[in-house]
Formats: C-alpha cells, structure tokens, sequence
C-alpha cells in the first residue's frame, strides 16, 4: 500500500478538497464547482479551522491529497460523560479507489479519536452508497442506528 | 399542552438531566447513578457549557424540567459549505410522557438550528427505540441515513 500521511488541512488544500466532495455520485449534485462556490466553501474552512473540537483531515501520498474526512470531538451527557469522535464527509479521490486507502484514513481517524479520549466513534453513510456497510463494518463499526435528515 | 419552555441548561439542572439519561430503556445500563458518577458528568457539563457550538438544552413546565437535548451546531464543507444541527441525548422525564412535549421540544430544536444558519437537522437513533421512526418522521425527518457506531 502507498505510504500514506494524515494531517490538519489548510487552506491551500481547500480546492482538493472541494473536488473530492464533487467528484461522487451523491454530491455531484449538491456541490458547486471551486469556481462558483469557493467563497461559502472558504468561510465554511475559516469557521472549522478555528474550532479546535474540529479537525478537517487530508491523507496525501508523496505531493497528491488522495483522501479527507472530517472529525469532530463532542462532548455530551450521555454513556457517563463520554466523548465523541463524529465522522463526516469521507472521501477518496476517484484514480486512487479501490487501493484500501479509505481503510488506513479511517484507521488513523479511529486512533485519533482514541487519542482525545472519545470512547465511541460514530458516523452516518447514505444508503444510497451500497458498498459502504461493507467498509464500515469491516473496520467494526456496527449499524445499530437509523440516521435521520431534515432539510431546512 | 403544558406551556414549555426552552433554555440552555445550567449546573444546577445536572442531576435532573442525567436522571432522565438514566430512567430509559437504554439508559438504565449505561448510566450511573448520579451520587457515583457526578463528576464525569460535571467535567463533560463543563466542557459542553463552555464550547459555544453546543446547546444542551432543558425544557422546563412551570418549575419542573421535563425534557432534554443536547444541540450540536456543525460547520462542514459539503453541501457547498452547510452548517448542521446535530440533535443528540433526547429524553422526556417518564411521568410527563405522551403529551407530545418530544413534539415541541423538537420543534424548538429545529428552529433553534434554523435561526443559526443550518440547512440541515440531522440525529440517529437506536434501531431498539421502536417508537421512534414514527416520532421523527411526523416531524419531517427522513430516515435516509445508516447510523454507525464503533465503541472504543
């Protein structure tokens, strides 16, 4: 497997990441090209940047940015105070598919949350994506949930 | 209906909220006593209180809290830079169930997410809670998502 790496992204990573987002069958149709939309994608990386119970992750081989997630660190009541890792917008670029580099990025997700101390991670996929149960349960995640979305 | 109301939760509401945390199916066995667990719900109060992206939320009739949520307000890059509302840890106290006061402190929380800017609501919830898809599927929510978890 490619030597991967896992770091905090920048904003020079922004229009890679945008076009990782796009490049899906699901958000082909809910994004907008860089061109077009770069300033509420530019606001939206500020606001996330700045938070520091948030961490925009790219996984780069050699110089390509070849994947992102997004984690998110919460804090909550529940399971006696237990923190959470939230996982979110997993992707891999469309060339570099198929190789198990999904696997290693949501590994190193998995070990990060554990390092902040969460002791769940947790994470919704559409069910629209048929190959991702398989992926997700793989790693051990179990479907115990019903993901709901209300648009607004 | 009682007349509620919704505020942000102080220290002082603690006990009452991990009280309905722990008075539910699922709960039971999860929760601690609040004599035994205290401070780890305080240290995760303290951290909660302090982020200003989470709203842990009580719902008040008269002096009496008879409900809770934990509102999560998330900056993302996808759907071209769409700030969520993550709804999590929602529990009416036991006596007061069935009045739809679920209904209006639901209602509240959608708002709350509208008038911060998000576009979209989003929770899951345990595939045990046989009641629930009905619950938030008259509010407007669409089961569109498989809700993961990996405990760590």
């Amino acid at each position: 497997m490619t030597d991967l790496t896992f770091r905090r992204a920048t904003l020079a990573d922004l229009p890679a990441i945008v076009a990782m987002l796009a490049d899906d069958d699901l958000g082909a149709a809910r994004e907008s090209a860089w061109e077009d939309g770069s300033q509420s994608y530019r606001d939206a990386f500020a606001e996330i940047d700045a938070d520091p119970h948030q961490f925009l992750c790219v996984a780069e081989a050699g110089e390509q940015i070849v994947g992102t997630l997004q984690l998110t660190f919460l804090a909550g009541l529940s399971r006696q105070g237990a923190k959470r890792g939230l996982v979110e917008a997993v992707r891999i670029v469309r060339q570099q598919r198929g190789k198990r580099l999904g696997e290693a990025l949501l590994t190193w997700a998995i070990e990060e949350c554990r390092s902040r101390g969460c002791s769940v991670v947790q994470l919704t996929t559409d069910k629209r994506r048929l190959d991702a149960p398989r992926f997700y349960e793989r790693l051990g995640f179990e479907p115990s949930h019903l993901g709901y979305k209300l648009p607004l």
